[in-house]
């Protein structure tokens, strides 16, 4: 029996908030409206879920997205009609990178609809499901709620949202929500480990004998890690194996960047040269949750083959190819750590020093190692993607920014980086043990972290955000700063000023208005949306970056901007370094 | 042919701009991507298609549908995915306000498509038609362009668009958009007032009996006279017939408002009582374009039979409710011309002077003005919707500032009234000849007005926009106040700061805390956002206001802001009367 601290009269949106309420949900992000008014009064109503209202749902739904990576599961409340639609790229969002959350939308009442009234927020035509099928093909389960079924419905979606790491909709009538519910029993919520154990063992058994023949083994570990609940597990691999491991974009910091194994980021083309020869030149390369896009790739310039090695899905391990279904990543993982314990166990042990934790390179990894070398060189020469559309040296460089800024990265900081050249750049930084980081390098939406920043930030305040954003995208979610001002919450936001969308401007159309931005004064932004006491600060040199990034570290009792001026055309290393790997490639438009 | 300026050889996207410009189209609103920056260096190239860039493609979306209400047809141009998500809500605007436009969605390439990559901006499962298929839910036809048949799929779109009046969309894979087009013959335009002959004389016949039995006649007229362009029809109607007319708040403007015989906006319950007794009252109401939805109608107040009289629909004319498909709305305003002229032919002519261009009261038109003579006094009492919960007298009302406001309307300009007090209070004022009025009255999405006035003045540079918005609707799209600055546009904005969503407050809430938002400084705003030299004024008293909008008229070449600060509980008087008139039904919730 579900015990309601709202006592045993409850209504099916009490039920509701109950149930995110037990998968972790303190915070029900949304935009108010007449038809959901009243089904707000639930949420304030209840102990433990609180409202936070959003400037547009677009953030709400970026906000619950940046919740339920952090605590497991977000949850937002929109319009039914408008605002729903206004939601439904954060929420898509959150299905390509796996982040569980519910949306609800909330509308008219049934006899409304039985009635095909023409009311506000429809087409007109009495179709009240049209959204709901918009919302259908970006979510991995959904449901309009009836009185007969809502309890069991809600269940389904919810377990569903559970199991796939994805988010899920509801259609709710005002009625509905407000009807009464008898709730019998409390979720069933999957267990993320449970394995097909004919399946575990067959697996076990080729992994031991793929480990056994392989001279040098690499870890590589992606997003998936994180939204499957893999980390202890990956943890406990690579401290009992010593393997050199690297993470994709997507997945960095699912593991601890501080230890002598962790090489860097692999990014294909696009990586720095010694993860990449170690990757790609590893004679077994164990994948622990990737997923292999363009971003991540640097453009599918990654150079091991995919169909090899041990393939670690969400559901699915696999050896050479061979798939084992029903083998989660956690289980798999905890496989793998047995078996490099039997490994260890028949051998006389040979402790790794910290200088020599990565392998000397043999065979393929030698040759990879050389050829990186070289490139390595080339590298350092280039300044930029092309020293015709560079222009003069400007003092501050983004090689510089993110070097900066990656020192200044704290143990407690969440460091959310949104695409362009804030991902680009900041992904080469090392963080210290505890940080984390979050960007979305598959859906790619523009503008996604400024709201993601404010979800993460009420989901665990013990973290700081520190948010790394170009011009052109905050532009898109700027309102949700004052959002984070009306909550008072204090993260950091450094505002690449660098007059449009530059890494646009890298790819085609240098100087093309297509690739220009209205001009905004961003240092008055702040204070505009009504941040209390801001500190703003501008960096135009490398001193001024230094002192500002001190400054804003050690000022934690308020919220810190930073306008940091870069070159219009210049970008960070990894841009540099793919553009000179694989020139004919260093585009990333498919 | 067509011929071409761009010479013989052309590409889809080059046949695709030119067919638009055709269409009236000189400005693309969008949001520039990495896979569509080749297909907008088409766009740069052409001769009569202008590109501009907004800030959220919400903000394109919202801007189309200006564009388009004062042009005949718009269009914006997103990113496959993220983008394209973000416009949608703006595209279903645009549906159930009948305002054709075009949404193109440039993607990956059909190689990408066909290899089922996992490319930035899909949800990483091959599936590339997931977002076609969420934004077929809101348009009247859409297609994906192959090579083979683009040029056809392109007509089907935009002639389904141009006789629906309502948008259309467009997937677009980059090679096709750039893939060689051979145009053979013009777009074959519908003619909107072609009419199916027997049913045109059947309606004639039954409208000719129709009109002989009526003792008084009133027109009430909306916004689907602007959509299927009747205005010239209507206008001909009235001058010939001298019938009092009045018209839903869609459809304010679509008749000139400085002649006597306009009674001003109908809302049902909401109405000025003269305005009320008369078309509820009258023996024949004859509407045209009309659509009754709940905000239009004061949640459905209204007292005629919406089964009797003669009802213009967009092609199905309807007496008593014998339908007559086959007659557009502006074929069966001539047919009604003509028959007002043949009565006039065989009676003496009986000239209406201007004080008596109302008939006298009859019947049932005689007892509904005295029900409203009643209530006019009671309005008269009333302040606000409560004492109770209004508190203090604020010495600037939003009685008074909308009657200040409607004195301030110029015949050259163009009024855009958000949902919410801005829309219920601005509906009673009457405007000068010429001036024009824009507003979502069914789609009721807040914040649209503001990148719709954006299109309205790039459309027609001669108007300018009068944009009446409060603090909560403003903050979901403030960033295109920085696209409206960067194109130097000099729109008065009249931004009512009354802390918080006040039309909500007063359905439910009161002091709830989903109904509060951000505090934000406005008066700070047009200049952070990059606009230049803007004239910011702030109104608490009504001196204050009328020497602010005095000045905001008088100031043409400037971007002139007044932050008007009214009650947090103050409302127009309409909502008043609806209050007053039926307190029962007062809510707009359905």
């Amino acid at each position: 029996m579900e015990t309601s601290p709202l006592g045993p009269h409850i209504t099916v949106m009490d039920h509701l908030l109950n149930r995110l309420s037990a998968l972790g949900v303190r915070h029900l992000f949304g935009v108010a409206a007449d038809y959901s008014l009243q089904v707000l009064d639930r949420v304030l109503a209840h102990p433990r879920v609180r409202w936070i209202g959003t400037a547009n749902e677009l953030g709400a739904a970026y906000a619950a997205d940046g919740y339920g990576r952090t605590n497991g599961f977000g949850a937002l409340l929109t319009p039914f009609g408008v605002g729903e639609l206004n939601a439904i790229n954060g929420v898509a969002g959150a299905y390509a990178e796996r982040v569980p959350l519910l949306h609800i939308a909330v509308g008219p009442t049934q006899a409304t609809e039985r009635a095909g009234a023409v009311v506000h927020h429809t087409l007109g035509d009495g179709d009240f499901d049209r959204f709901a099928r918009a919302q259908r093909q970006v979510v991995c389960a959904d449901a309009v709620l009836r009185p007969h079924d809502a309890l069991a419905e809600i269940d389904r979606v919810l377990i569903t949202c559970l199991r796939e790491r994805r988010p899920g909709y509801l259609r709710v009538p005002r009625d509905v929500a407000l009807g009464p519910a008898v709730p019998h029993r409390s979720l069933d919520v999957p267990d993320p480990k449970a394995a097909d154990q004919d399946n575990l063992e067959a697996f076990r058994a080729a992994a031991r004998a793929r480990l056994a023949a392989a001279d040098d083994v690499a870890v590589l570990a992606d997003f998936l890690v994180d939204r499957f609940h893999a980390r202890e597990e990956l943890a406990a691999l690579l401290a009992a194996s010593s393997f050199p491991h690297a993470t994709l974009m997507a997945g960095k910091t699912v593991v601890d960047e501080s230890t002598p194994g962790f090489l860097g980021v692999y990014a294909g083309g696009m990586s720095e040269a010694k993860v990449r020869a170690t990757i790609d030149g590893a004679d077994l390369l164990i994948r622990a949750g990737v997923l292999l896009t363009d971003l991540n790739t640097g453009k599918f310039t990654h150079e091991f083959d995919p169909e090899e090695g041990i393939d670690l899905g969400p559901t699915t391990a696999r050896v050479d190819g061979a798939a084992f279904p029903g083998v989660p990543l956690a289980a798999a993982l905890d496989v793998l750590t047995e078996l490099v314990g039997e490994d260890a166990a028949t051998r006389t042990p040979t402790p790794t020093p910290a200088s020599a934790a990565v392998p000397a390179p043999r065979g393929l990894a030698a040759l990879a190692r050389r050829a990186a070398d070289s490139l390595a060189r080339a590298e350092e020469a280039a300044t930029c993607v092309s020293r015709t559309v560079c222009g003069p040296r400007l003092p501050l460089t983004q090689s510089y920014l993110w070097k900066a800024v990656g020192n200044a990265v704290r143990p407690n900081h969440t460091v959310f980086a949104d695409d362009g050249t804030a991902l680009m750049g900041i992904v080469d930084r090392r963080f210290p043990s505890g940080a984390r980081f979050v960007a979305q390098t598959l859906w790619a939406s523009i503008g996604y972290t400024l709201p993601s920043l404010l979800g993460a930030q009420l989901a665990d305040p013990a973290r700081r955000g520190l948010l790394l954003i170009g011009d052109g995208a905050a532009q898109l979610t700027v309102q949700e700063l004052g959002t984070i001002g009306r909550h008072h919450l204090k993260p950091i936001v450094v505002l690449v000023n660098n007059d449009g969308y530059t890494i646009e401007r890298i790819t085609h159309g240098v100087n093309a208005v297509y690739n220009d931005i209205a001009r905004w004064r961003w240092a008055d932004l702040p204070a505009a949306l009504g941040v209390a006491d801001p500190l703003v600060l501008t960096a135009r040199t490398r001193a001024a970056l230094d002192s500002a990034l001190a400054r804003a570290v050690a000022t934690t009792d308020r919220l810190v901007l930073i306008e940091v001026f870069t070159g219009r055309l210049d970008v960070p290393p990894g841009m540099v370094r793919l553009s000179v790997n694989r020139p004919d490639r260093a585009r990333w438009v498919p």
